[in-house]
């Protein structure tokens, strides 16, 4: 595997600050070997990107909607690293996906919206980015948000 | 304990293969004695099983769902399993489980549906089957499934 | 940090008794050092308080239901260190929350709502409460229940 600061600079992707929960809880826990990053929302020139899909966003949308929620996620990785002295380079595997797609009763295509998280991951991590993922349609997210998702990982040790 | 898969064949069950994910993930990732399944849809002959309770389902109906999902996800365990060098009679705890039931927003029997899945787990692995659970209504699942279940497990160290 | 009993005390918090769940699963599932709540429902005078934030329920009202549900999975959290000898003394970390806000779709203060929880953790455990969260609305929760959060906590090791 390529040192994954360079295979971001390939794909073109700078790493965001780590945004700042608007509440009583933090953006990442490590514990051990764990690291789990709280849900973030997807933004748009910094606030809340607001949309549901089926109603006011189409899929590919809300792909490009995925994506950018798991560019602020390697933000918040790579700042979960930095706490026990790491870095990105020190992620043994990408666990566990949660992807909330704000979405209509009739919307079916969450798997497809989520893709845009996934794929980006695996881009980034190669099989260490290959990982568990469940995806489904909730009936809001906080702030009018279309997307949310969380994420689990493990440190090499 | 008796041998899981005797345990199987007494009530009946025959696991299938694992189901390709459609997308940028994968079934399951081990992590050390961990193992973390990824959200599986309810199917019918090989399509996803399309349904809302409390529009177009029973919870009846849904509770057999569930059950299906749990044998689908114990092929996948079994998978899992061997792919570090194990079986399921080596699986140490079933952990956690997360159900998400299509709903309609009067719907309030997800536990029930969702027993279909907790219920066959415990036949099958006695209290070693006995997990932790959220259960609640989704607004949509992908491709319009009626159910999906995640499934987080341990391995005997 | 001082004891934890006594800052419950000092709260006002008294822990109420595990509540039995009513299907095929457990209130707590503790695997080495890691600790695994079930999904707690909201609950008034015993039985589950039903409502949905937007249509029947105000934030202010959510947000109560929310610390409610926040005593009782300190109940249950109690229960699971006595389990294995231990109490909430011995509690390293609380790592993770998800929250489950019954929801309209238009309603889009499920942080708030959970702020409930995630403060009165903070009250109760400092900085060792500090977690990550996802928040988000759910389209309907088992017996109409309000809010619904289930919990992972590490013991010290």
């Amino acid at each position: 595997m390529n040192n994954i600061y360079t295979q971001l600079q390939t794909l073109g992707i700078v790493l965001p600050p780590v945004a700042t929960p608007a509440a009583a809880y933090v953006p990442f826990v490590v514990q051990g070997a764990w690291i789990y990053l709280s849900g973030h929302i997807a933004k748009k020139e910094g606030l809340a990107y607001c949309g549901q899909l089926g109603l006011t966003m189409s899929t590919a949308e809300g792909y490009e909607a995925a994506k950018g929620v798991a560019i602020d996620l390697l933000g918040t990785l790579h700042a979960a690293c930095l706490s026990v002295g790491q870095d990105l380079n020190h992620i043994d595997k990408i666990v566990k996906v949660m992807s909330l797609v704000n979405s209509t009763a009739q919307y079916t295509e969450q798997h497809l919206v989520t893709n845009g998280c996934s794929e980006l991951l695996g881009a980034v991590f190669g099989s260490r980015g290959q990982h568990a993922r469940s995806a489904f349609g909730v009936a809001q997210l906080p702030m009018g948000a279309c997307v949310e998702i969380e994420l689990v990982a493990t440190l090499k040790t």
